[in-house]
């Protein structure tokens, strides 16, 4: 199965300039989606992973499947002031502007490996933010994983030193 | 397996005078996230569901898991301006001001019957509007499942007239 098909490039999205990777007809049919859930669970086979850590919320979308699958803890890094307990924040730079990012303290135990899940690796930044509160919070980054891979934008190199592995790349 | 075993009560989040239940526990809880999910699936065994209406973003932690593992189709509902192809939108009423929703018009079928699912039932309006999305855009609502239902706040009076289903009842 290619990937590909089931992804559907829209251009000026949501920018002038900008061409947006939309996986929605990926979502839309369930045998591609399982393939894509079967495709990430693969590759963290030979990784040592303790929990899966997603990124809201597109990231949900396959970490939520994959912890079922895997049987591993699911541990969700949402935006700032969604999580009622006590959190962990790291603040981001965004292209105008920042962001910040929290986490749940708790969810992650010191030295626990954790695979942090997002759907697309852009410039890097959302996840090297999701990499510094694991680690924050005592945990290790085992792997970054990501469902599309945009190369151009040179994510990989914001995010030295981390394993990377992507299912598409652009 | 009791479930509230799993949710986390959270005095005053996100104000004063409310008290949240946080669904972290369980999500970090494999065997629990998976019960829920098969518990969900059951729930819609006798029902007619062609299609997992799930909206942004904790509807996404159990929607995407469903929809894998039910093999159905995947459709998102999302915050204005996230969906990159054309949509059909409702804005609806929160306490202080309006939201707008969005869900793509491809993904819903002339006639197609969905399932829309949530974390929790509250006041009913996200819910509601979500239900005014799947009819704008030609589909029939067959069922709405919510994880936590909220009894007090009487959410089912604003969903008249639809079949609802909730795992955990406060």
């Amino acid at each position: 199965m290619n990937l590909k098909d089931y992804i559907r490039d829209i251009p000026d999205f949501p920018q002038p300039g900008i061409l947006f990777r939309d996986i929605t007809p990926l979502l839309r049919d369930a045998g591609a989606f399982n393939y894509t859930v079967d495709q990430i669970a693969q590759q963290c086979q030979g990784r040592d992973i303790d929990a899966i850590v997603a990124i809201e919320s597109r990231g949900f979308l396959f970490g939520a499947p994959l912890a079922c699958r895997m049987a591993k803890p699911f541990i969700p890094v949402r935006k700032q002031g969604k999580l009622p307990g006590e959190t962990v924040s790291v603040e981001y730079s965004l292209e105008y502007g920042s962001n910040v990012m929290e986490m749940h303290l708790e969810d992650v135990s010191s030295g626990d490996r954790v695979l942090i899940l997002d759907d697309v690796l852009a410039t890097g930044g959302t996840l090297a933010a999701a990499a510094q509160l694991v680690e924050k919070a005592g945990g290790k980054v085992s792997s970054i994983g990501l469902v599309i891979e945009l190369e151009a934008l040179e994510g990989r190199k914001l995010l030295e030193g981390y394993d990377i592995f992507s299912l598409v790349q652009y």
